[in-house]
């Protein structure tokens, strides 16, 4: 009943993450509905993603030169290690970090490292001795875990290893806070 | 600090629906990683729905002969009114109808019928006289607008117009059932 090229646009978009069959079926159907040149600049988009190359010190995405690491004004002995590309993009939104980054891929729930973030973690403490590794894992249970045990790998590479500060996101209200960030915040004060 | 095919993909992906800027971002991250033949084979996904076409009878997708209109089997005066390509599919999965179909493309909510759903309408007028006419539109408040729109249009083309009957679903439970489903369930009981 289904066409042939809408049943394997679905099983190939159904199988990128927080896409799921039912969304894969109805994108298939609403795509077919565009017009031919829509069509095309859709399948160019993704195409063209080929292009993009890793940054082999940050392994940040970039177009042939890495913004970052590239750029001479950002300190090079301080490292901010995140999990997503996407988590990097909005910590440089805050317009608040002035060194380099560590893309280390998203962490597992097991407590292990895959061998990819092992080789990446190598190249870490081969840019040792650091001023400063910032690990920017999200803190949460398992985002907390990870962060202990990145810090045992890492600890004897840096002077100091920091995690984000903790605290009621601006526009938070005090009262629907939990104890943990309230003690967190109250700790932070200042 | 987004790279340049990153931004393209991310434009032409939160414009589709269902689809906004955030995980559009996160796509485009996630699809980079893939290898490059799974990045080509995403893209081939795509451009292979322009192959597509719609049937001229019942607008539905189809790959060069429309699997519904030309089986012989089918009842050729029935037809059944749905919105979505994907509700002509869940349908089908029912086993249970031999008609034909008309895909009306979306109803919008001010209760007036697009240009390309007058034209659908007028053709399905010319297959006139038909024994019956099933209006598989929503049984949401918007739903039976619409509904009462269409059979304005279609009254004089058909013996007989209904739409899908209602009641509790399968698997559901009558304590949670609401008054009117319940009301329908009573009137349909069988």
């Amino acid at each position: 009943m289904i066409p042939e090229p809408i049943k394997k646009f679905i099983n190939a978009f159904s199988s990128l993450p927080s896409i799921g069959p039912r969304q894969a079926t109805r994108l298939a159907f609403h795509i077919t509905n565009l017009g031919k040149s829509q069509i095309h600049d859709l399948a160019k988009s993704i195409a063209d993603l080929q292009q993009l190359k890793t940054c082999p010190d940050c392994f940040f995405t970039n177009n042939g030169n890495c913004l970052v690491c590239s750029n001479a004004s950002r300190i090079k002995n301080v490292v901010c290690v995140v999990e997503k590309e996407t988590d990097l993009i909005s910590i440089e939104k805050a317009k608040k970090y002035n060194g380099i980054y560590l893309v280390l891929g998203e962490l597992n729930k097991t407590g292990s490292f895959s061998p990819d973030q092992k080789l990446k973690l190598k190249c870490l403490k081969a840019r040792a001795p650091l001023e400063e590794i910032i690990l920017a894992i999200n803190p949460t249970a398992y985002g907390d875990l990870n962060a202990a045990l990145i810090l045992q790998e890492i600890k004897p590479f840096a002077q100091k290893i920091t995690r984000l500060g903790r605290g009621i996101p601006t526009g938070g209200e005090i009262e629907f806070a939990d104890s943990d960030t309230l003690a967190s915040a109250i700790d932070n004060r200042g």
